[in-house]
C-alpha cells in the first residue's frame, strides 16, 4: 500500500517572464525565498494582488521559475471572494479557463485566461509508478483517516524523474479532510 | 441507492436565551428572516461578531430557535482566520470544545466552550432509516461525482420524525467536492 506525503497548496501564481516584467518593471528579477517540495520549484519573495468582479486578494505568492504562460491557482473559497468561477484543471491546461486582473508595483496584467482550481494530483517518479503499475495521466483514488476520513477520487498521476512523491491538494480539500502538509495518505 | 440532497452550511451560531439577552439586550427578541431545510429551524435577522486570538469574523447569522447552550459552527478556513482549533463534533457534543468571544450590539459573551467544526451528517426520517436499515448515530459513507468526485466517510446518521432528508456539510467540504446546496449525493 503506497503511502504518500501530503503537500497543501495555498493560492499562488506562476508568471510568464513577460507578465513579470509588466508587473514589476523590466529591470526586476525574481528572487528566491525558499525551495519547494518539487526539485527546481521555489517560492519567490515577490507577491502580486488579484482582483475579480467581487473582491481583491492581496499579497499572493509567486512561484518560480517562469513559465511560458501565467497560471493562477486558487481555492474555490478564493474564487467566491473574487467573484469568478475557474474550472478544475490540470496544470498547464489553461484554454478557456478564468480571467483575472493581476496588480504589481509597476503595472497591471489582465489575464484573459489562466486562472484554475488545481486538479488534485500525485507527483511521483517512474520507479514508483512502475512498482504500482501506474502511468502518467492516470486517475486514481487516495484515502485518509481521522474524524473527517474520506476518499479523494479523480486524483491525477503525474510521473517524472524530476518529481518527489507528494499528493497535492488545495486548502479547501485539506480542510475537508483535516489534513496538513506532511500528513500521509494511502493510494487505494 | 439512496439519493440525498445536499445542504451547505455557512458559519452560524445557535444561542442560548441568556447569551442572546447579553448580546442584544434583555428586551430584545429573535426575529425570523427565513425558514431552513429542517422543520422549525430558521435563520434570524440578527447577527453577531466572532473574535479569536488572530482575527474577527463580523456579521455571523444566528439560527433559531434558542438552545440550552450556545453553539458556534464554523469552517476550518474560519478557524485559521480566528486563530483557534475547534474539534470535529456532532451538534450538542460541546464538552471541551473551543472557546470564542461573541460580540453583539448590547454586550459581549466569552464562550468557554461551544465552538466546533460540525461533523458531516445526514438528517432522515425513521421511515427512510428503516428502508435502508440505518440507525440513529451510525456512521455511513456518501459519494458524489464530477471533477472533484469523492467519498465522504465518517458521515453521521441522525434520525427523527421531524427531519427532512438532507446531507449537511460545511463550505470547505462543499468546495473540496464542488458541491452546492440542492446537488444530490448517493449513500454508498
Amino acid at each position: 500500500m503506497l503511502k504518500i506525503p501530503v503537500g497543501v497548496s495555498n493560492r499562488h501564481i506562476h508568471l510568464s517572464h513577460e507578465d513579470f516584467e509588466t508587473l514589476f518593471g523590466s529591470s526586476s528579477e525574481l528572487s528566491k525565498s525558499k525551495d519547494l517540495g518539487q526539485p527546481g520549484q521555489f517560492a519567490a519573495t515577490e507577491k502580486v494582488d488579484f482582483s475579480g468582479p467581487k473582491g481583491t486578494i492581496a499579497g499572493v505568492r509567486i512561484l518560480g521559475p517562469f513559465r511560458g504562460q501565467s497560471q493562477v491557482e486558487i481555492s474555490r473559497t478564493d474564487a467566491f471572494k473574487l467573484g469568478i468561477s475557474p474550472p478544475v484543471r490540470d496544470s498547464g491546461n489553461l484554454a478557456g479557463s478564468e480571467s483575472l486582473m493581476l496588480k504589481g508595483p509597476a503595472g497591471t496584467v489582465q489575464l484573459k485566461e489562466g486562472c484554475i482550481l488545481a486538479q488534485r494530483h500525485i507527483h511521483m517518479t517512474p520507479e514508483i509508478a512502475g512498482q504500482y503499475q501506474l502511468a502518467d495521466g492516470q486517475m486514481v483514488s487516495v484515502s485518509c483517516t481521522g474524524p473527517r476520513a474520506l476518499t479523494f477520487n479523480q486524483v491525477l498521476v503525474r510521473v517524472s524523474p524530476n518529481y518527489s512523491l507528494e499528493f497535492h491538494i488545495d486548502i479547501d480539500e485539506a480542510n475537508s479532510a483535516m489534513l496538513n502538509t506532511g500528513d500521509v495518505v494511502t493510494l487505494d
